[in-house]
């Protein structure tokens, strides 16, 4: 029988993406859980199947045998949720920074606010799956990484594991998006007349996202540098990462770490040197795709990493991790 | 008697935006030179003040009595035309970056190409105001900045200048660009469909305007890493400048040190610390506006720059470089 | 001694934009009223000319002897305020819809609420120059006209008035607009995700502004078909009129007329036959720019305007009709 | 065996568009046949499926056994190839106009340029399933109808059909394209800073388009008014149809015209009456949306109807057609 999942907060953006991808899934059978009265969109009404709504509660989830919820919600909302779902019997995929980072002080420290449900964040797992991949299955609150990480994390992490990155002279990440990565939550910075021929940096320095590239990449912070940009389009992640290269000679050397890392990734795409990707390569995929530059006489090194924020950043990661968790091929839906 | 000017290259972006700034500038009267056919726009009938328009040869410049001829054209034609011009009498600002970096040699290992008028290298003037003002009344061959150097010098140098850079680290400056500064010739790059709902890195740690940072700001190569980006907007520029901070313990510290240099300068703004500008802030204006964050335990610092490409990147600075040429006020027109 | 106009709502995008125009009118002094508690915009340090504020009352007025008052305010507001301003001796010029209908029924049909200051429409003066210039300059209260029918009536009335509309056919205006023309209010509707790569028409057959054309082009509801569409840009309205022309033989006959109505019209610019005006040509400019097409076989005609809505859609044409009140010369500050 | 279908212009948006959509069609394999040496796209190394590519010959469609070849190539060029690719054995799908007009005077007319197939015509089959179905599948030479004329017959036919049209006031269409439907060769029309914040009419009265709509649609020229428009997104077409009906009393009698003509058609949505679809709900999708407006006082109709124009207005409806001639599911592949 197709196992049912849930979907809290399919309104707003990475959750209609999950909709949009759970609905062509093979083997999984997609359930609107309603939070709270959300507006009513359009629809044609020839759109023949409509999908199961339900109300959001422990009821629903024990009653129509849902295996996974997912929490497209904001980090407050994710933790009211979360105990109950999990109470329930469902194993939850949460979508928002509630149970990203391991302990409350963290979490503190970058979100402004106490977390409300401490006792949840040790037994959370970080699902990137290229990282974690074998603590993924057996998890029962999955935290599903930021957008901007995603991408920083797999350009990054292999370089400092290879030990390449000069960490004295710190590793800078320009990172510009979308403006879907700000949710659908109607407000004057998103507004068309504000974003249309504009452009801006925003949260310099200090981005909540951050500590999530510090634990996975295992850097301090007074040696990464991350500022985030808003492009004036509907969605998509390009980050810049400028470091210095030791013990490299060639952009051929940095592309044989990612190879090496990455060979049996299914969602990693490598570009030859010299070449870097556009977000039109990745928009409505799940791929994070790579590209290095290399100057040898200083040893300046430049990587450009682009993901689709509400696919791979989001809404797409979540389902890579669901296909882990319930025992699916991992690409299963994606490709 | 108001002096007239003329305007080779009037249809391309930079060269059009010249015309609207110099067709209300009160000191002035702008003449069109035809440097070849170009293809007409069309224009409402009742345009009823159609310009001036004159073919482009050293015996018009003479009959016409044209003190400056600005070239809004390629390195190549410009290199072709300024000669000719200054030889009838004129003074030309050049916009393309033919006589900008100082000898041959630098030319041709940036350019990939052979300088073929390298005798008027040395007497030409780099004319960014802010640092080489009182060389530029005396100027014939006034060599107007690149845009993306523009908007990184005035950031860069002062801090440069004030000894807070530490250079072992480096500085990073990641540039993003409208599309207008590609010029107005077709190109798929350039194509509308190939470029909304895209952003892409181009020029990676190789862009033509790095030699201009490196000239006016006093660094190494080595020292500066630049990565032009491409955002799916008509005209601006914004850069987002990272480097590490030493002898400073605040960022008022480092906006002391641009309010003491900038403090008698028209067109720099400055941002109170934690504000930076968007390009709607100097959109259609020859500002450029700086803005500082600090990191005060690491000393890491981000400044962010922004311009308009057209304007304070090009034909506005053009039109303050004329104004100090002409012994003008230098923000006739331009305010 | 300047004349003082204060502006209400200086913070939408109309008032932003009279703001914007006012600061280089050579001949008043704009003063800027705060109706309620605004979001501050961040602006630069530098900005050494910050306009005067004050509080919105009929107090401000007498006191800081403000000749003109403009609101840049919802209908409600602009009901609230104008009786008190007037009353303390200002004259209004009102860019709402509040007072450009005649009679408080027609108000309550296409507004759906009751008017509550029926008392001042009839000393209403409707603000569009090339119609009503005559009344304008002694108007106390003046009703800016709506964007849409700007250049709807710009367009149409010189062609009912010469007889040569085939009226049984009707007349078709398809419309299309800018977002700035929605307002400044964050709403999903306006929001950059839900603009960006789409478009819609809104309102179809029964859009507020269509009795401002009945009322000037002296049409009946039937015979105009008006539809209005969103277009994902920040400013700028294109009408795309169809009708049937008798007694017409050629596109040059219809230039004829608009060319005879609009002879000494500083603001209409008339296309050749086969030529039609693009929003480009008329942004941030106070001109209607207006281009015919006519298939002489059958009859059908289409004529084409353009307006920048922000313009001679709303703060220009305020601008013009302040102008006119004043004395001043009717292009002042707005060319 | 998996049938292999050939595709020569894949570079170009709809061969590009066909590309994406057949190699994740079950039933088919693509083939890439190379007319003239194209421009190369960057591509990321670890794209493991690169796709088959071949020359562009009749020996090639021999040898490799392609049953069908799809020509996304501009009209000369089609007309060039066709006659030998049906020589060779193959079924052309045709998307250009080369083949959609039944006669070479009509083709004359409208596209300026004599017919150098004419003897191909008649027996061409035009591919609008939803009207010539029962032709299509023993088609060798299908000619697949223009994006414009799709969206414009589906909404328009059936009105036509069923009486309800006023033929004498005429209809009008005011269509409005994304600027993928001008093809990818770089124009100036076409270029990003040309396009962006900018709105115009083309071809107004005088698409070459416009034939394929009477000939669907049963009008004659002067009762049908057609102006195109280039709208600022990559793809998407919406048009709004303005006419008087006749013999109706309410919006749901024109919506129960569609109903009934439309029950078993699996692309055609409909919306309720005061609901009209925007070009999001059709977006990569093979969908035509439609939706109605009526004033029962007047008469006055207007419908709304939205395409992909890249796919239900080229690629898509291509392979709609291709699953016709091979037997398989018509919505094999585009649901």
């Amino acid at each position: 029988m197709t196992p049912k999942v849930g979907i809290v907060g399919y309104r707003g953006y990475s959750g209609a993406e999950l909709v949009r991808l759970l609905e062509r899934h093979p083997s999984v059978q997609p359930v609107l859980l309603d939070h709270r009265s959300e507006d009513g969109a359009r629809s044609p009404i020839r759109d023949s199947n409509p999908p199961v709504r339900l109300p959001c509660s422990p009821e629903t989830i024990t009653n129509e045998g849902l295996v996974i919820v997912f929490l497209a919600t904001s980090p407050e909302v994710s933790m009211d949720l979360a105990p109950a779902m999990l109470h329930a019997g469902a194993c939850v995929v949460d979508l928002s920074g509630a149970f990203r980072l391991g302990n409350p002080e963290t979490y503190s420290a970058w979100y402004h606010e106490t977390h409300s449900q401490p006792a949840f964040l040790a037994d959370a797992v970080y699902g990137l799956p290229e990282y974690f991949r074998g603590r993924i299955p057996a998890a029962r609150l999955l935290s599903n990484p930021g957008c901007y990480p995603t991408a920083a994390n797999l350009a990054i992490a292999p370089l400092v594991q290879a030990g390449v990155v000069d960490r004295s002279a710190g590793i800078v990440c320009d990172a510009k998006s979308g403006v879907s990565g700000a949710g659908r939550k109607p407000s004057l910075k998103t507004s068309f007349c504000e974003v249309t021929e504009n452009f801006s940096a925003y949260n310099i320095l200090r981005h909540r996202h951050v500590p999530e590239v510090l634990m996975v990449s295992h850097l301090e912070e007074r040696e990464f540098s991350f500022t985030a940009h808003l492009l004036p389009i509907d969605r998509g992640i390009l980050e810049t990462i400028y470091f210095r290269a030791t013990g490299v000679e060639r952009a051929e050397d940095l592309l044989a770490i990612y190879e090496k890392r990455y060979s049996a990734e299914p969602f990693i795409r490598l570009y030859e040197p010299g070449h870097s990707p556009d977000l039109r390569a990745v928009a409505r995929t799940n791929f994070c795709d790579i590209g290095v530059t290399f100057d040898a006489r200083s040893g300046r090194a430049v990587v450009v990493a682009a993901i689709d924020n509400l696919v791979k950043g989001a809404a797409g990661q979540a389902i890579q991790n669901m296909n882990l968790m319930l025992g699916l091929p991992e690409t299963e839906g994606l490709l």
